[in-house]
């Protein structure tokens, strides 16, 4: 019998449910300099206009949780972070996904944190785990596993299992509730590996089937190398969703991916009468006549 | 340990193999002249242009399988289903899956069928078992189970599998090879149930595991009543070839529908070196030149 294990985070105020028996909640991924020569400029000459309107806009697309990463190559990141963050609640109280592979940086932004943050995240390193539970364990954050360890990302579902296994197991040694333990399996490109897509999906299905926890996802890196991306992006996120994907790192502002989840919770029997869906279409069709 | 049946389908001369190990097999639907005015007047008038241009257009866009309905109300349907399969086996040499409810319609269309059809469909009332299963046996055909009876629709993913169960028994007692068995979830609207498309994927994951073999659905009646339909046919459909769906009925000339059909089959790991996803995308990027 598969559980469903509830994750809480919290901001200030709000607070936020991902659960299987919820619809999938959206970790908007745009507050992030990589790959966005826009936010990499602003934040290096320390105008954070451009992070303050990407908070708004993926709230008002409906993200409820807002990745937060401060990856801008040769800056202080843990000052960064904590002026990124500083910046978000300042114009929205919205819980935060502290998204940072610097332990440093890490400690700085929960330390200012008010509420109930996930951190994004913990790998299966010894030294990543050292690094990263201990501060989870202490601000009482929730954290995301990624599938790899120090060998690097495992090429089968079970291997990746297996690293999720000693992730789980680690923090909840650690102290930190099972509950508070999302898993990711890393959906990596489908052009470099035709059975990329499969092998996350598979590692999600045997880690909800064996542990009900809740389940993360990077949803446009799947489609790396290949034509038309967001079609396979918007089919692939869809159906992670049914094998258990509850809480994807993606951008809502694109409509193909923001529709197939919306699709997706449909068909999962999370919308009850529908609402959401009805809601979302007579949103778009609203903008559709306002351009 | 899933099994993963092999059902082969024939037609004169082509053989289609129809798998989870597989790309998925789409069985074009619109040789059917329900909700089809211009179909219904032309099979009336006796006129099978429709019926031969359906045939040719619906196999150019990707269907390997055609669906041959001959309800027009108040028609001879025994005569008029012959008429049709041989004006479609006189353009294109395709397998078949005769469609109608009609067992003297069903024995007359075999009767002229050179090759091995599929029967769409028997389903679990004794009247229907008693009908079809003898005509599929005599006639090698294989055969499509819906998961209803003479108490209708069963409201619940365990009540159908138990249909399915019994028409699987059923079939293989009457000498139908377990592989010749399909079995169809019926996904119906989620707007009179929001849970409806949930049941057709837990039945499907329910038959898929107890007995491996084939799933067929169609694909649309699922968002009746919803607004953008095309949005939630197209990610519903993918979900259910994730839940093991393999060969459902649809229309392949929506290009929603085919595009996440073959975005699903790229991302079960079942399009290698994505060379289906990028030879679909030359095809339409051609297509947008054209108009």
């Amino acid at each position: 019998m598969t559980r469903n294990l509830t994750t809480i985070l919290k901001s200030k105020t709000k607070c936020v449910a991902i659960s299987r028996d919820l619809p999938t909640t959206i970790i908007g991924e745009r507050i992030n300099p990589t790959g966005r020569k826009a936010v990499l400029e602003a934040l290096r000459a320390g105008n954070f206009d451009l992070v303050r309107k990407d908070a708004l806009d993926q709230a008002a697309a409906g993200a409820t949780v807002l990745d937060i990463n401060a990856g801008v190559p040769g800056a202080d990141e843990p000052t960064l972070i904590q002026h990124i963050l500083r910046n978000v609640v300042d114009v929205i109280d919205i819980p935060l996904c502290i998204d940072t592979a610097n332990p440093q940086a890490l400690a700085a932004a929960l330390s200012i944190h008010e509420g109930k943050a996930l951190i994004n995240s913990v790998n299966g390193e010894e030294k990543s785990l050292d690094a990263v539970l201990p501060l989870a364990r202490e601000h009482g954050a929730a954290v995301i596993g990624l599938c790899l360890d120090g060998a690097g990302i495992p090429p089968t579902a079970e291997a990746r299992f297996s690293v999720a296994a000693r992730i789980i197991e680690r923090a909840t040694k650690a102290g930190i509730a099972l509950e508070d333990v999302i898993i990711d399996p890393l959906a990596m490109a489908m052009s470099a590996d035709s059975y990329a897509g499969r092998i996350a999906l598979d590692t999600i299905q045997w880690v909800v089937k064996e542990f009900g926890v809740n389940i993360s996802m990077g949803a446009s890196n799947i489609s790396f190398g290949m034509p038309d991306r967001k079609y396979i992006n918007a089919t692939y996120i869809a159906m992670a969703i049914h094998a258990g994907l509850t809480c994807p790192i993606t951008n809502p502002l694109l409509p193909e991916v923001n529709v197939a989840i919306l699709a997706a919770d449909l068909s999962m029997g999370r919308d009850e009468y529908g609402m959401g869906w009805i809601k979302a279409y007579r949103k778009r069709e609203k903008e559709r006549k306002v351009q």
